[in-house]
């Protein structure tokens, strides 16, 4: 370590003052824009009327805005910012020693609130504009619970109503994820549910089924059509809630610009994308308009490898088939992936904007087994004092590999990892870890075929 | 608002360079000190010799030490520290609005890390004492499980040996307490046990007993007794343990100073009193040196009010009545209090120091009862963002009847209180509070007199 080195807190805060006062807009800096989002019936792309009365006015504006680079975050939402912003970038000091590796790691850990993950910051986002637009309240599924209790807390905070579908085996399994929302307020269904048309449907052709992301997506989407004053919210893959979370990036960079420190690697757990998506940005900005060079890595569970196994395709975003189609590297929307403890990754798809950022090779993925995810947030837990969440921890497996790397070849690289949140509410998942009871479950060929086979027909070029 | 408090952020930290360096003693502006520990058989006060079987050598010195004021904090402790600490002092600018009070209100947040709550700033301080003896392993109680999370953090960062004796109706309530331990690598036992004889006689006497944190204790202590290069440890009560605890309010005093800040009123919940003695310490320093006066405040559940209903008298520590004997308030060795979902508050002594310093008058208590507990908790989580613990949501309740006292005089006191940690693992209590399930209950005088009972016979002054 050098005397400069040195002088590196273990924990980098930026000032209120310091903090960014706009999101960032990669697809600005995109050569070839993410592709629209299409009409499942025409399969013409969908225009801001189209999608009126499904999402919210200003946050539809924001997912078609492929130019404007900057936009003000509002005053409402930065001082809501405040209570939980900015979060730490953390300096891994214990990490490093314990791997006895040459190489700088930190991590930007986004567990400051309540709804223990990074999902807050669009999910305040997304609830102000609701309010902003005069609604009574918004609708949204969850699986792992973080997304559904980020915008509950917002809805809370905002007077605004929250119903919140909530995949069923995640409903029964984390039944203290269901009681957080409660604590603010919300509504939250089991789904799928007698509630709704998708839900009575799904219900009756397969009555024993514990649900899905995209079922209870397809049920979040009829409640709020269905209902006067209500639109559907949705808290990863979209185009607006990389721009919200943009903020996670923005903070990190200006943090590392204060120390005077250039990342070599910039690793994210991906989903949805909204965690990788917000910390990339800035960086892959730079990136795009030739300014710096940087390595990226994308980390997924080799149970749902939708950008190491999947198609880039147009495809479905929910079961039911109410949502536009996306274009993004999909493993088909009847895709059923395997039990996994990172329920936050447990998605078919993937942002459109990381598609194509990807898809023109412009960042590498990798999956990785959740044994051995397990084992890395165990190593992090016990030197770094954080318990990670699962999802996050896949991140974190990365980052460790490549800094053993370093060890090996004795280069000095700095890596930036994003940290998500905590696993309070996954200690079931550890439970199964400490008791040898985890199992890897990678699919076949012949089980993606399956979901494959579910893509619709693509649209003429 | 004035101009100049505009400029008061809504977190503040502290630099590392502004960190403490050193740890303040309050005995040592006590005129009456603490009164000594006593052995229980011979009622003589008990000296660093006496302690030796029992204690690390280190910690006795710091027990018994009632003239030095400030105490070095080891340089690995204080890279310790820097993992997780400084916490951030909160001005709760948005829970001000949602009362339309006058008042300022500041807390200290020591959620900062995995073992979720401020435990851990003295659990490092011991493991590291008992590291630097020599020894292999440290023996601890826990009942709601921080102060054993802490430890087990603590222990596996040194590679210390742990064994934590759990409360058996915690051990079962809270399977993810526990598994959070095994995380960290600790031994956990659910107390009473057939591990020691102390244990073994409490299961023959009492067969369907659920266990009680002065059991675990006797079993700790047991354990640590009849096993070569052990030492027992305690997370509360113990003067060694307030000077540690000393860290938090020497960093809200500094955070306070550095926007000239002086507090009215100093808000703690008090079981044992780690948080409050620590929190208040430096502040009731000022105050015995005449140099300030502020208002402190205890809260205890009405359900074990030691401090408010309580005796001040020697007693045992623990229900075995293997520990020294104390002075303090307390509510009898004895006495069961009822089920009440602050855990962490369920003890029927108090703190020797906090003990003195509210004999003499210079401290309050007050009792609340757990369902308005629980009504401020969720309060304060829908406008703070912070899922407050039902032992910190002791003094969110006094803190709000305060500052809605404000509100009707139109004083604009400043407040400060203690926000010990997060509930992320008692969200069963909320949800019985959600469906109303949750029920008061206070001891009758009748209740107290059982454990009064068993208060054994004074010595002599």
């Amino acid at each position: 370590m050098s005397t400069s080195e040195n002088k590196i807190p273990y924990k980098i805060y930026l000032t209120e003052e310091e903090m960014p006062k706009q999101w960032y807009n990669v697809r600005a800096d995109m050569k070839n824009k993410p592709a629209p989002l299409l009409n499942p019936g025409t399969l013409q792309p969908m225009g801001y009327d189209d999608l009126r009365p499904v999402f919210c006015d200003e946050l539809i504006e924001q997912e078609l805005d492929n130019t404007t680079a900057y936009i003000d975050i509002p005053k409402e939402i930065s001082d809501f910012y405040k209570m939980y912003r900015p979060s730490p970038l953390v300096r891994a000091y214990c990490l490093e020693e314990k791997l006895g590796t040459p190489a700088k790691i930190y991590y930007k850990f986004e567990d400051n609130n309540t709804s223990g993950s990074h999902k807050l910051n669009s999910a305040i986002a997304q609830a102000y504009y609701a309010k902003k637009q005069g609604l009574k309240g918004v609708t949204t599924e969850t699986g792992a619970g973080q997304w559904g209790t980020a915008l509950s807390m917002a809805c809370s905070y905002l007077g605004l109503d929250c119903k919140v579908y909530m995949v069923k085996c995640s409903y029964e399994q984390k039944p203290f994820r269901r009681e957080v929302m409660r604590t603010y307020g919300a509504n939250v269904t089991p789904s799928p549910s007698q509630t709704t048309a998708v839900g009575r449907k799904i219900l009756q052709e397969h009555p024993g089924t514990t649900g899905s992301l995209g079922c209870a997506i397809s049920e979040a989407v009829e409640a709020a059509t269905s209902a006067e004053g209500y639109r559907y919210v949705l808290g990863s893959v979209l185009n607006q809630v990389l721009l919200h979370q943009s903020i996670i990036g923005l903070e990190t960079k200006a943090a590392l610009d204060k120390y005077g420190v250039k990342p070599d690697i910039i690793i994210g757990c991906a989903g949805g994308g909204s965690n990788l998506g917000g910390l990339i940005s800035p960086f892959m900005g730079q990136q795009l308009r030739g300014e710096a060079t940087y390595k990226f890595i994308a980390v997924e569970p080799a149970s749902c490898p939708s950008f190491t196994r999947g198609k880039f395709a147009y495809d479905f975003c929910d079961t039911g088939m109410v949502c536009p189609l996306a274009k993004m590297y999909t493993l088909g929307s009847g895709f059923i992936p395997s039990a996994n403890h990172a329920g936050g990754l447990r998605y078919h798809g993937m942002s459109p904007v990381l598609s194509q950022l990807y898809h023109e090779g412009l960042m590498e993925a990798r999956s990785v087994e959740q044994t051995s995810v397990f084992e890395a947030a165990e190593q992090f837990a016990r030197v770094e004092g954080i318990l990670p969440a699962p999802e996050s921890s896949h991140a974190i497996r990365v980052a460790i590999d490549e800094a053993m790397r370093c060890k090996e070849t004795g280069e000095e690289k700095t890596i930036v990892f994003g940290l998500t949140g905590t696993g309070y509410f996954d200690m079931y998942a550890y439970e199964k870890f400490h008791d040898g009871q985890m199992s890897d479950y990678i699919p076949t060929d012949a089980d993606l075929q399956v979901g494959f086979d579910g893509i619709p027909p693509q649209p003429q070029e």
